[in-house]
């Protein structure tokens, strides 16, 4: 075990799309634990869209990343030195220990995970935030039921593949939106997603129209720009948006104008914006739901891993760019 | 009494602005009521804003007025023959008989309403359709608490000035936003709301800013385009928007782009469309409260009314405008 800690920080802050110049990678001295903290080393980091946004200092739901600072980010690791007595060294906790080697945490502000049950990094993905996530807009803001359809964007995605089964666990009709045939053969193959739109098809407007026939009850949006205006104009009456993230427009410098808003009146629609974090009370429901449906062989998910800590600024970046395929983890090594 | 009745037909559809020659005057016969119906001559036509959704056979919400059909609108007036036990000549009602001098009805599509409490025309106004759009609006999409800020668009119109005015009784701090000093100025010295920011003056943007201070809660949106877009972006966290009316779009040939969709992520809004008539159930407890606020005193409201039928078409002319001031009424004649 190396004495150092190895650290990816914020060095600038990005207009438009993010560079490996935005990032510095440096050296620093192991951390030691505090009365209540515990020593982790990190095994696992996730890369999520959100961290775009952290990376700004323009306004939004949380406060940015200081210049200089650690990159913030979910990991999952080993704890190897505690200082309070609800961790012991070996076991597995996943926390917001940032883009680095090691970090230091109070034990309550980490949850243990059993490992045996499935792999840590899971944790991380449909059993974790990006899993929740998709229940909480699903369940409580699209209220999906059997027998509507459910349209999702990114589809292969984290959060977007987790939908797509939890809706099609409900009964619903599952319509995917998704770049390219690979991705788009997945969600339908794998994932059992009733159709798949390729954004990258050059027809999306047809092809979207002849996916949905009636429209769509539900929209759980994480892409925005011409994706979502294009849905907006295909919602059914009374239908519900879950507007979970807006990628496409992370990157842009001018937001995308949306043409379709009238129908929100025309279609009597009800759109409601979200953060899962801001509803923790719901993660040990959402769990336990996902986690039957894991166990019953009925939640599939993908993983695109990058060897390497320092290979984090060049996947997250190629995550912005949809290039993943499925959770973008860090296997930090 | 003319044993001939006059009727306004929709001669022609518009795409844009509404002229005159989209309508037809004509006279015809008198309609005769059968079993179970009544026949009502009417002194009040209301004029409003979702008419001309109804002029167009765009996808929307309801079916359009035929070519050479009587234009749809509610009414208020008297029962001159009656076939049903319901009412009897002399019985003041409101009802959808459109832009014509006499109309039949069955006698259960009509309510009866009492005259003496209110001016009859109150019932197509606060007590009407308008009011209770406001009442729902606010109550059941903005939720609107006390110590909140509310911001309602079109704020001396038939709509917007008794959501102000509800949202006063409630305890909320209310912005109107009006066009022109004449309407600020009676939003403000005589409906009793905090400020009103005037949208032809020039710096939309700043004065909105000012007026809103920290943002607002709630937004009661009847007008679109800029203002709408504008006002999205100084919504507060977790903010509610009922979606009531975009009157600047109903005569746009392209629908105004929305740049500040985003703010329903980036603050977690949650934005609703509606039509009040879908929701009749509550009208009773809407006119009850109305009615009471009425009663005390504190329920204001200003009419623009044109004389004689045939000056209806103008009149709708002049409120797609703004030309009216408060809710605008033609007195049949």
């Amino acid at each position: 075990m190396s004495e150092q800690n190895l650290q990816i920080l914020l060095a600038e802050r990005p207009e438009g799309w993010v560079e490996t110049r935005h990032f510095r990678v440096q050296q620093a001295p192991l951390p030691r634990p505090a009365d209540g903290e515990v020593l982790v080393r990190n095994l696992w980091l996730s890369l999520d869209p959100y961290m775009r946004g952290r990376m700004s200092d323009a306004k939004s739901y949380a406060e940015p990343v200081a210049l200089g600072a650690v990159m913030i980010g979910g990991t999952a690791g080993e704890v190897v030195e505690s200082r309070d007595p609800a961790l012991r060294p070996g076991d597995k906790v996943v926390g917001m220990l940032g883009w680095q080697r090691y970090g230091c945490a109070p034990a309550r502000a980490l949850l243990k995970v059993d490992a045996t049950m499935a792999p840590l990094q899971a944790y991380l993905g449909p059993l974790g935030m990006p899993g929740v996530t998709a229940w909480y807009g699903l369940k409580r803001i699209c209220e999906a039921r059997a027998g509507e359809t459910v349209v999702v964007t990114a589809a292969s995605g984290a959060v977007g593949s987790v939908v797509g089964q939890l809706a099609k666990a409900e009964g619903c009709r599952v319509i995917g939106v998704a770049g390219g045939p690979a991705k788009c053969a997945y969600v339908v193959d794998e994932l059992g997603f009733d159709a798949c739109v390729d954004y990258q098809a050059g027809k999306l407007g047809a092809d979207l129209r002849a996916a949905l026939g009636d429209g769509a009850h539900c929209l759980f949006e994480n892409v925005g720009g011409e994706i979502f205006d294009r849905l907006l104009g295909l919602m059914r009456p009374f239908g519900r948006i879950a507007l979970c993230g807006l990628i496409s427009d992370y990157n842009a410098t001018e937001p995308y104008a949306m043409r379709n808003v009238r129908a929100m009146l025309v279609q009597r629609l009800r759109m409601q914006g979200f953060i899962v974090s801001e509803h923790m009370e719901l993660w040990p429901q959402a769990l336990r739901e996902l986690g039957a449906l894991a166990a019953g062989g009925k939640l599939r998910w993908r993983e695109s891993v990058a060897d390497g800590l320092e290979q984090a600024p060049q996947a997250f970046i190629g995550m912005l760019r949809g290039e993943n395929f499925g959770k973008q983890l860090v296997r930090v090594g």
